[in-house]
């Protein structure tokens, strides 16, 4: 590893709790203004190297944390999340910063508007410190950000730059968007906690061009990333047509499960030893502890659901392909320069579509979710990694090359709950090479609360693993 | 009436149908550029009173007519639309035009690209004409059409300059949306055809904001407007995650219902005497042929229907107020001035509500689809009425005066099918006092075909009626 390696055990990593600093708020030993300088002090410290952010508003948030801090000293804070720093993925419109979506046709776009999901963190008190990285309009051709673990590898993507922050512990909390494997991929690779919300649960507010795209936390801890999830909901609820997230006001208390599906999906295949190693020595875990797990050979329903989610990143990739079509084509119509060759060859794959092929796409998605809810009725959840391995090495494009198609890594591991549209948790719990890898936890539509309850018992009784 | 009426009787009223042209293009008697200067002598002399146009392109639709007639001279027509005039309601954006959504802080607005049914609609061959049209942003602060029967009276809305452009047949047809009745009322009101697809059938575009709201075609005749669905959804599909529409390559053939359910919705109780009078004759008709009609005394899952939809306008309303709730916030803080103040009221009514209101709200709504869906099984389809009457007279505000809510007329038989989700058909087959009123024929979600059968086999058994 090179000079910026930062080795990662996750016994010994502790992220930048958010809530554990709440009890000084209320007694006056720290404030929020406090709190965003000790931030900004690390952003200064590792923010040449992680680049994370794409903007960042220091006096705004100086100021909104002023105004936390005497709400705290008043004894009014709005929310539990009052003065929290946090960063916004750069796909979500901010009413005092620009929207440039990791794209260069979008530069200096400033709509001048804030995200539902903004909006609300707003009206809980939350410190809006900036934008983060995101790949291209949340594809994947890749911004600037570093893995915090190890420069020169990617951090993920496409919320590249909210994974990294909060595993480099410049905030404790960043809004993610996930519609392959955006959410949950780099915030393995980068030992975050993260919550792909169900299909809708949590307002997309403007961005409601795809039908398996979501809005969701990454933080430093479980109960942060709850938090975060249920104050934004609170406030704006889920998409149009949705309930919006179920669930309390402060993270769901532990829920052991009595039985565990463990799925192993397309990713299987393309898993290294030493991180097949390390879930294996959690699933003995889990064993241990009394809990049934169930796998392929166990039951044909099991069977039949790993055959149905195989190809949920072809189908899952082809679903959103169609779906940005439009927006894609009008957009290198208006300005050829402004998209990257990436986006491009995307664009011609879309373009080569049928209405049919889309049907057909939505068929095989349709008979994944109808196999997923068939298994959840024999179990309390899913298991499985959040990504083939570690992050790996990637240091840009080189000329002349062919384009590496996923420089973010693979996201065999997300596609299924991405196309399901149910709850997935990522877990910091493994270390592979002294780099994080995630073990995640997917629920029952609608249900994200009881997965997340499933998620901080196995936090309490898992002992984490490095390999 | 005044001199600007145009006595209506459906039995005489013949609108501009396209499909009707197509021989004279294949034998070289008519052409595209000759049908669209017919079209355009009617603008010149109807237009000044009607005002169904926002922007007219005559240039790019001169030249899209002349290669229309070109590919004709060539036997090389691109689909049965080649060569068609049509009018797109301003809400949907036109690389050629401005998209004004009626709304002043829209003013100049062009994104320069095409929604995605229009550019379905040029794949096509169609030649898009102009910008119809829309009450502001869609809502019920009216234009400045007027009822093409009735210069007094409104054309009804949203969709207020497609329905008047078709009825004063200055187009065969033109592109509506409807969120609550916004696509069915107009038609009524001015003797369109137009067909409100399943939630999600016709692609919406960019125009995703909304769990309720469609695009939809307004036409001449019932075999133009399923033409104009169907060439959409061909090469565009339906919105993300749906199928999109599903049906034959043509109008579907006539389909004989056995039994249908007669419902009365809230608009009952505020029907003139004239209308129930109308439609019951046409109910009549319906009986005499054999069909067997069944009404809310007749089945208890009928009556427990139309509990259910009897607060569809109160529970959509609701529903659509929180879902533009941010972008009308947006909209008033950057632009106080270029909003109406129907429209701030109606976003003070959402500043008011909260998630739980918004979430009972859907929980009326889901449990009406339910209902229905109970209804479905035991009939071909539902009819009943369009409007409570036809077009109430209008002469636009007065200041001073208190703010008439629904100057484009009242929504109670139009919010069941919109928040139902199920397709329905509006056909011109009554004149109350010499203005038109629609007959609805509601069919089962996402077999748009069918209920399409079935207002095909009503046209032509029935005999329009005048009271």
């Amino acid at each position: 590893m090179d000079q910026q390696a930062h080795t990662y055990h996750p016994a010994h990593f502790r992220g930048l709790s958010w809530l554990d600093a709440l009890p000084g708020f209320a007694n006056g030993s720290d404030t929020p203004r406090a709190y965003l300088e000790r931030c900004l002090e690390v952003m200064a410290a590792r923010e040449p190297v992680v680049r994370a952010f794409v903007t960042v508003n220091e006096a705004g948030a100086r100021a909104a944390a002023d105004a936390s801090t005497a709400r705290w000293k008043a004894g009014q804070a709005l929310s539990p999340l009052d003065g929290m720093p946090i960063g916004i993925k750069d796909l979500l419109e901010t009413r005092d910063m620009p929207t440039e979506m990791g794209c260069e046709a979008y530069r200096g776009n400033h709509t001048g508007r804030d995200n539902a999901a903004v909006w609300a963190l707003r009206e809980a008190g939350a410190v809006i410190l900036g934008k983060t990285v995101t790949a291209e309009l949340g594809g994947a051709h890749p911004g600037p950000t570093t893995n915090p673990f190890d420069a020169g590898r990617t951090p993920g993507g496409s919320s590249s730059g909210s994974a990294a922050a909060v595993g480099a512990r410049m905030v404790p909390a960043a809004i993610g968007t996930q519609v392959g494997g955006s959410i949950l991929r780099p915030a393995s690779f980068c030992g975050n906690f993260a919550l792909k919300p169900t299909q809708g649960a949590i307002t997309r507010g403007e961005r409601q061009a795809t039908s398996q795209s979501t809005s969701g936390p990454h933080a430093a801890t479980l109960e942060d990333c709850w938090q975060v999830a249920i104050e934004i909901t609170k406030r704006a609820g889920g998409d149009p047509g949705h309930p919006g997230l179920m669930g309390p006001d402060t993270c769901p208390e532990a829920r052991r499960p009595g039985r565990l599906v463990v799925l192993e999906t397309e990713g299987w295949a393309r898993l290294d030893d030493a991180s097949r190693t390390a879930f294996e020595m959690l699933l003995e875990q889990m064993a241990a502890a009394g809990i049934t797990l169930l796998r392929r050979r166990d039951h044909a329903w099991i069977e039949t659901l790993e055959r149905r989610v195989d190809g949920a990143s072809a189908y899952g990739n082809a679903i959103t392909r169609w779906e940005n079509r439009m927006a894609h084509r009008a957009l290198v119509e208006k300005n050829p320069d402004g998209v990257s060759e990436r986006l491009k060859k995307v664009l011609a794959g879309a373009e080569a579509m049928r209405v049919a092929d889309y049907q057909a796409a939505l068929r095989e998605r349709a008979e994944a979710q109808a196999a997923y809810a068939a298994v959840m009725t024999m179990a309390d959840a899913v298991v499985t990694l959040t990504s083939v391995g570690p992050a790996p090495v990637w240091s840009g494009d080189v000329p002349g090359q062919p384009l590496n198609p996923r420089p973010t890594g693979d996201i065999a591991f997300n596609a299924p709950a991405s196309a399901i549209f149910c709850p997935a948790v990522t877990l910091p719990l493994m270390a592979v090479g002294g780099l994080p890898v995630g073990l995640q936890v997917m629920g029952a539509q609608q249900r994200d609360a009881d997965a997340v309850g499933v998620a901080r018992w196995l936090m309490g009784k898992l002992t984490p693993v490095a390999v």
